[in-house]
């Protein structure tokens, strides 16, 4: 394809920050770029405290045995989303309580969560879709009043902001309990693999530490807080190698400019499509006030399968590769008769509707204006 | 420390081949290095199947996830192990029930097991402790008499082999229904973190696949098998980047080197200190004639706690790192109320007097020559 989907930016440095920690020598987990980069993300956006971990996947089963999911326990998501937000809570035994997605954009439409709480409910996971905030004041009162907890399944999500209603902006990942990150190379900062989960409820930090460190309590030991250790809790091997997080080092270092341009970008697409998009039913991304755009995606949401194949099939005929995204989960093989049965309309409408533009760092101008020119022409 | 206790070794085509990885771009999990090194596996040790894993401890939650743990299922493994040996089943609702280590060396006595089995016994997980083999042919016997799985902890194992009463020399990891390896930076052959699950029993390959990329049925798709991929059953992110194969590609193109002389390591403290121990009371490791060594780890096993303590101490004045090892897991605080109570004098024994020798591709025969020297005057 003359214009790819995605194709992951390399800052230049990385192999200096790798071939840096293979001289060190220090290669497991927990090294000094895992804690260079940890202490990055609790510094820009407030997180309580960050763990880096191999996959966004493995920080929410983090927060699935943080929050002491058991069997029976229901959790509630979109199911327009990715499959590991609900595998993640499945593992531990939870029934997952799929939503509606919204009309006006993909993420979970809050004002059908409610309705959909019971005794047995645990938590409410938003997805913030294409790194456009869920109205997650809202969301928190909910939690308050029914006693939940929230974990933001953010992997799309890094450096973007929410505005509340009392007018302080904060990051998204950093209003939730917990919240999961994903630096899979489809990502805007990436990692080939890779993840963290962000603690925002402290009373979970020391439990996550132990979890983090395959159950044992490694990292109080090395702080010198108990003379020994050894095996506490439940747990996994979530941390990643320092390959993974020198390799980030170096992604973060540019994120300024990373998302300076994936910004860029994404306007462009906006501006260019508008009112095509408008006079031929066509969605386009809507972002409310109290959101921002981070530049992951640029979507479109067709009104019909059908338009929409002809759309991909139209670009693809001119070298450029547009996709789908997700099935709906509750529809899946896995899910479909676990599914309580309830018609979730808006979820089937973008799995079957939407459809994912390229974009990526080094995408030209000249390049978003030509699948733009063959979208409208 | 002038002798450190390890340190990992680089070919020094670790960064040749990162960089390769990352100038293709493609950099997320089952990758060109992903493949490679799987391939690698499956030829030189006669594994069904391999799959490159993010750590040791996430092959053995594959394991236990295929095997279908349910709660209240008993999983029979040593007390003298790694933490994650258990865990991995533990996440899945086992019990574990622990074993008694052997007198003439730590690995799971076998004749310890028949009386262990119940009705609720699911697997046997043998661990072959620094790399010399259990009597696989027992446990085999065993699995298949009482319709068990077993499930090899080879972490320490990569290229140690077993000779069964048939004459035929296997791998470890080939033998068992299932077997988990690690490629940690302690190991012979690392990546940071990493590991490895070797399936042999190909009932298993399918689902390991689907398993192994989030519960999806995504490398059957990518084959041409079905048209679209989705949700079919759990699973989590088990796969690790490209970073981590490629790194991991360069250490497996040496593997004979790096074995070779970690063998010559282990002989070298094995004749320089034979007649020592022996005057003294103190046990060396003992390799069965069904089992050959693999240079993972040189031990010694102290007569009391107070002359591993003055032993360690010793070497310690002289700038020489030797350090102890696993903990008895049936004393842990997580699960010594869970254990029903036996007593395990032989895991108390290794984990209160066993040391572990420096022993690492770049430790110089003169410096086994002076820690033999410290320790014999």
């Amino acid at each position: 394809m003359k214009i790819p989907f995605n194709k992951p930016y390399l800052t230049g440095k990385e192999t200096h920050y790798l071939y840096d920690a293979v001289s060190t020598g220090k290669l497991s987990g927990n090294g000094k770029y895992t804690q260079k980069c940890q202490k990055f993300f609790e510094e820009e956006y407030g997180f309580g405290k960050s763990l880096l971990t191999t996959s966004c996947t493995d920080a929410l089963e983090m927060a699935a045995i943080l929050i002491n999911i058991k069997e029976g326990d229901e959790v509630i998501m979109p199911s327009y989303t990715f499959v590991s937000t609900s595998n993640a809570f499945v593992l531990r035994g939870a029934m997952i309580v799929f939503a509606d997605s919204r009309k006006d954009r993909p993420g979970i439409d809050e004002d059908s969560i409610e309705a959909l709480i019971t005794k047995r409910t645990k938590a409410i996971v938003p997805v913030h879709y294409a790194g456009v905030a869920c109205d997650m004041d809202k969301i928190m009162e909910l939690a308050n009043k029914y006693n939940l907890y929230v974990v933001e399944d953010a992997a799309q999500a890094i450096d973007s902001y929410y505005t509340g209603r009392d007018g302080v902006k904060k990051a998204l990942g950093s209003i939730g309990h917990l919240a999961a990150f994903s630096f899979h190379e489809t990502k805007n900062i990436i990692s080939g693999e890779g993840g963290m989960l962000a603690i925002n409820d402290m009373q979970f930090a020391k439990r996550a530490e132990i979890i983090w460190e395959k159950g044992t309590n490694r990292s109080a030991f090395f702080r010198g807080e108990v003379d020994k250790y050894g095996w506490v809790d439940i747990g996994s091997s979530f941390l990643p190698s320092e390959l993974i997080s020198s390799f980030l080092w170096a992604q973060l270092e540019n994120l300024e400019n990373i998302q300076a341009r994936r910004k860029q970008l994404w306007a462009q697409y906006y501006y260019g499509l508008k009112e095509w998009a408008l006079k031929n039913d066509i969605m386009i991304p809507f972002v409310p006030s109290f959101a921002t755009i981070n530049g992951h995606m640029f979507y479109l949401v067709c009104k019909s399968p059908k338009q929409r194949k002809e759309l991909i099939a139209k670009l693809k005929e001119n070298d450029i590769h547009a996709v789908f995204h997700y099935l709906s989960l509750h529809k899946s093989p896995f899910y479909i008769d676990r599914h309580d049965g309830r018609y979730l309309p808006f979820v089937d409408y973008y799995s079957d509707c939407l459809v994912r533009l390229p974009l990526f760092y080094e995408l030209k101008d000249e390049e978003v204006i030509s699948v733009v020119d063959y979208l409208i022409n």
